[in-house]
């Protein structure tokens, strides 16, 4: 694991640092106000992968410019502003081990400086004269503000099925993430074959970054997860380890498990360590950890699979990785 | 006034109902909850003021088509996803008569059908295949949420000058009326004259728009304003009534006025029905009401003078009743 992270770090050494670079001076931070809450939340351990992927895909396909770095950010934007408007409609206190932005300032600030990210991004877009570009935020936005929408109605739905949790994280997450790696490829004028393959690629790397994230809610440990543990859970949030472990506990008639379970869901932010233990424990008997990992192996062979078309290379070997990595991360 | 309003409706009934067709249909409700929270707020008596002027700027520059509906509701979708935000921002209660979003729903709602709102205005434009639109989007988007910051950033600052105000109020509400006007000329292919003759009087008109909306704060009744009384003072946000009116109190050393003003702005939400009406007075005393409102009609003027370039017809009749219709309305 260790291995996989500095191997990856290593190789990316410097695309990093010329997106880091690129965050902030895309910025354009009008009152000092937008500053301050971008180096909150933005600048405070975000392992940048959406725009990352963006400048990585485009390397594989041959690019050698440097608008790349420019146009990432969009999709680091994107993402801080979901996070932002997110936190607060999760009613969250932590991300990445602070407090979330409404916590220090105040809900207000949380709308508009998302607001004001989501609206940089289509500035920025504005400045490459591609259409294509402003499409994929069209319908990236469109669709993390859908993905959103689903999962505030379905807040608290002992019903949910395998089908609706997984049309969720598709719109949420892995639209955003498949939308960074065709960019890269736009960018690098790839043919449409690489630039198919590479948006397949970012598709399933999403789903499963997704699964993985939903996984930590209950195999990570508070110190590294940065937030609250089972915070999916206090906010009502049914993801695929407890939807699947419903069903099949459901499936086996064992009603006072099924009970146990939803009674524990009900309360909320107001179950106990010892029953958040219970919790886990039926997620583990009922296989719903083991199948969301299963789940997310599988999406990560699919992801590495589209890379099929590309010849071996050092920038396919890192995408690859990256792709390993996602269900080995432990923040 | 009543000859003045009828005059308007009465030429823009069909308009006006193919408008309110376009936002039903444009909507692309996913979940019922989109329809129901787009019911409370945009069909509850908005005065569709900015579709209605992309759809009377097309027809002054000869437009006969239909794509101008559609491409109108952009603006109206925008500026009720600034209102539900908005109302987040400065915790308001009541809109237009009745209880903001985050009340009859909660914030999450408010956030997350805004943001929708906003999206969908992006997937509208780019079925329309012009950048320029595109521009003008990411314009009034970028625009909006920085004087929505600077305005938040402002409040309770007793040093505002008239040129802050002017500033906000540009980018808050100006841009978007001057993007719903100019895009109205660019559906009908206008004349570069043309489009610029109505840019600029969608800016003008923005501008009175704004300055006579933060004027019916101090002059209007509850029930004819559809939300509390003092609004403005109770959330700290100083227009030019007051900027003013404090400017001229400072000026003419009368010490106690500046600590009776000052005092009543620092209670925010707290003073009383008696200290609104002597801080109503203030206002008239040092001038800040007449001041606002020849302001406003300095706007109006130069936007009706805008369109000087147009020859008389009945469209542009009604443009400029609709400039005039500004300062006139009482809600």
């Amino acid at each position: 694991m260790t291995d996989l992270k500095n191997r990856i770090l290593n190789f990316v050494k410097d695309d990093l640092e010329n997106i880091e670079k690129a965050l902030t001076d895309n910025l354009n931070p009008f009152v000092d106000i937008i500053t301050s809450v971008a180096n909150h939340i933005m600048f405070s351990g975000g392992k940048r992968i959406r725009p990352l992927l963006t400048v990585l895909c485009a390397k594989i396909c041959g690019y050698h410019g440097e608008i790349d770095k420019t146009i990432s950010t969009i999709f680091e934007y994107m993402h801080t502003a979901s996070l932002m408007h997110d936190d607060l409609v999760d009613e969250a206190t932590l991300r990445r081990g602070k407090p979330v932005t409404q916590a220090v300032w105040n809900n207000a600030t949380a709308v508009l400086i998302g607001d004001f990210l989501l609206a940089r991004t289509l500035s920025i877009a504005l400045a490459y004269e591609k259409r294509e570009l402003i499409e994929i935020i069209a319908q990236i936005t469109e669709s993390m503000t859908q993905g959103e929408i689903l999962q505030l109605i379905n807040k608290g739905n002992l019903n949910l099925t395998e089908k609706d949790y997984m049309a969720t994280i598709e719109k949420k997450t892995a639209i955003l993430i498949q939308g960074a790696c065709k960019t890269g490829a736009m960018i690098a004028d790839a043919t449409e074959h690489q630039e198919k393959a590479l948006t397949e690629y970012g598709y399933h790397l999403g789903l499963a970054f997704q699964m993985a994230d939903d996984l930590l809610d209950y195999t990570s440990e508070t110190s590294d997860l940065g937030k609250k543990i089972g915070a999916d859970l206090r906010e009502g949030k049914l993801t695929l380890p407890v939807i699947y472990s419903l069903q099949k506990a459901r499936g086996s008639k064992k009603n006072n498990d099924v009970k146990t379970m939803e009674d524990i869901i009900r309360k909320r932010d107001e179950f106990s360590d010892d029953e958040f233990g219970v919790f886990k424990n039926m997620l583990k008997t009922y296989g719903g950890i083991d199948y969301t990992r299963t789940l997310a192996e599988d999406q990560v062979k699919k992801a590495k699979c589209a890379l099929d078309i590309f010849d071996a290379s050092e920038d396919k070997s890192i995408l690859m990785d990256l792709a390993d990595y996602t269900l080995l991360r432990k923040t």
